[in-house]
């Protein structure tokens, strides 16, 4: 080979290299999956070619771009808050689950069940303003820190799914974030983080009341759920905000089963469902079947049946957060 | 004057009426209070300059984008809806309300009051897939005539309106609906006639049922309401899907009234709150408040006090429909 020849070649390759817009992605059949799916669906005249505005791509939050261990950030918050509001409380250092979580009793609390948990929620997320809430939501996020990574809850998350966010705006999509979690505790911190402005987040919530206060208007938190964003509610959800299926979906849990059905089964022209299934107990943590919070058990078998990637975190990812 | 000179400001002139975004309007006080409300939102380095981020605008739909009169438009959807079906429902001859409709006795049907016109709906909305309604909606639409103009209803639309719709989004604003109509019975066509994808529409809604059906997702529609987005509706609608307060909104009835409020009022920065007052019988309907549809009455009290502008159909509209 002439050595001209090879060194514009090689300046080819780095070129390649340096415009990869998954870089923190190993090359692999995972990454090939996502890469061709894009590559067909924005390659004017193909056969599998999709209109802008039909480029719907909806995201999972908990465990499919940020950590989920040892619990959901968000009930992180609310045991935080529960703490805080504490000395208005003095009966709560009798009163269950309050007392289990100011003495830290994570086992009490476990066995406390779900309606313990509405119950923390409900005091800890109503009876105050949007406005208050969005201010409490935003303060607690920038102080709280992670036991283990020592790093707040918003940069625990994971920057290859940052990189398929922008590679898939790049090509025209719309990302979509359609978690579980709550609507308001999300959309504070979800543009400057993700990318993703309020209006494309998907996610619980609980009733509000108008009213006008002193001449300003106002939107009071109630202790009432008002819609839950969860297995059969995130089709649901993605219906009533989104009014479009999307194309393709990423999620990590048995949460997400039916949004990727919904996505991927049963349509016209491509489709792609990933799951994100976590294998990196050095890096991250590794669990799936057997899991309290995250739990991937039906979705993994619905995965070998439909044909969903599936995403391994220890193999295919390069690295899992921006500071690794 | 030297003539070149002349030439030169006369063709700058003709140049600048050329590039009029809003043709359809005439000058005066409320085409200069839109006008300079967009001028000073988007002045870089000015003291009112907002982010494109935050340029959100809101539309009303019945009687703010399209006609009203002599019923909302969902209603003779309805109506149509029972005449369809009533060969499969042989008792509904005798039963009110749906008699009433079958005889084409609105009188009677106004009397049966508000539970009557729900009963309709849920008759007539409820009972098939989310994919099957679009289908009987579109097909509607594409064959309905209004009586009076003889015309398709997307044809019915507001030309200024559509032309404020495009001015604002040349201007960096992301423009919603926010009406009390049916969610799903706007989306169908709202990005082809307003150019507003479906994820930017909120509307009333009821219930869906996720269900796998052979092998399929589906999306089931049942009669129970899920969200009522008028009145204080709007509101917490806005706050639901969008996640964030408008700069600017637009109403015509008394049902905008908390959506202008909570536009315009105890938030700082620029904000602009129109009211469409329909003051044409000859082009198109006057009424205000004494109508059963579209009722503007503490809304256009609300208007003095607030300072928001109101469109008076008749001057300030060069003309009302685009076949005008």
């Amino acid at each position: 080979m002439l050595p001209l020849l090879s060194a514009s070649l090689r300046s080819t390759s780095a070129l390649a290299q340096a415009r990869d817009p998954l870089p923190s992605w190993n090359e692999g059949a995972t990454k090939s999956s996502i890469v061709n799916f894009v590559t067909r669906g924005t390659s004017q005249g193909g056969p599998d070619f999709v209109p802008v505005d039909q480029r719907i791509a909806t995201f999972d939050n908990d465990g499919t771009l940020w950590i989920e261990q040892p619990m959901y950030v968000q009930l992180a918050f609310a045991l935080d808050r529960v703490k805080v509001m504490a000395p208005m409380h003095p009966e709560w250092k009798t009163k269950q689950p309050f007392a289990a979580v100011l003495d830290g009793d994570m086992k009490e609390l476990a066995a406390s069940g779900e309606k313990a948990l509405v119950e923390i929620i409900a005091v800890t997320h109503a009876g105050m303003t949007t406005a208050e809430f969005e201010k409490i939501t935003s303060e607690w996020l920038a102080t709280a820190r992670d036991h283990r990574f020592k790093r707040p809850y918003t940069e625990l998350v994971y920057q290859p799914m940052l990189e398929l966010l922008a590679y898939l705006r790049a090509n025209g999509f719309k990302t979509f974030i359609v978690s579980g979690g709550g609507i308001e505790f999300m959309r504070p911190w979800t543009e400057r983080i993700y990318g993703v402005q309020p209006d494309q987040v998907v996610g619980s919530s609980i009733k509000t009341r108008f009213e006008m206060k002193d001449g300003a208007p106002t939107l009071f938190r109630l202790p009432e759920v008002n819609f839950v964003d969860d297995k059969t509610g995130k089709p649901i959800g993605i219906n009533e905000h989104i009014g479009r299926r999307p194309i393709v979906a990423f999620g990590n849990s048995d949460g997400d089963l039916e949004m990727l059905q919904w996505t991927t089964l049963g349509a016209s022209g491509p489709r792609l469902g990933v799951i994100v299934h976590h294998t990196d107990a050095v890096r991250e943590y590794a669990y799936d079947r057997d899991s309290h919070f995250g739990r991937l058990n039906v979705a993994l078998d619905a995965a070998a049946v439909n044909k969903w990637t599936i995403v391994n975190m220890k193999n295919d990812w390069k690295r899992i957060f921006a500071f690794d």
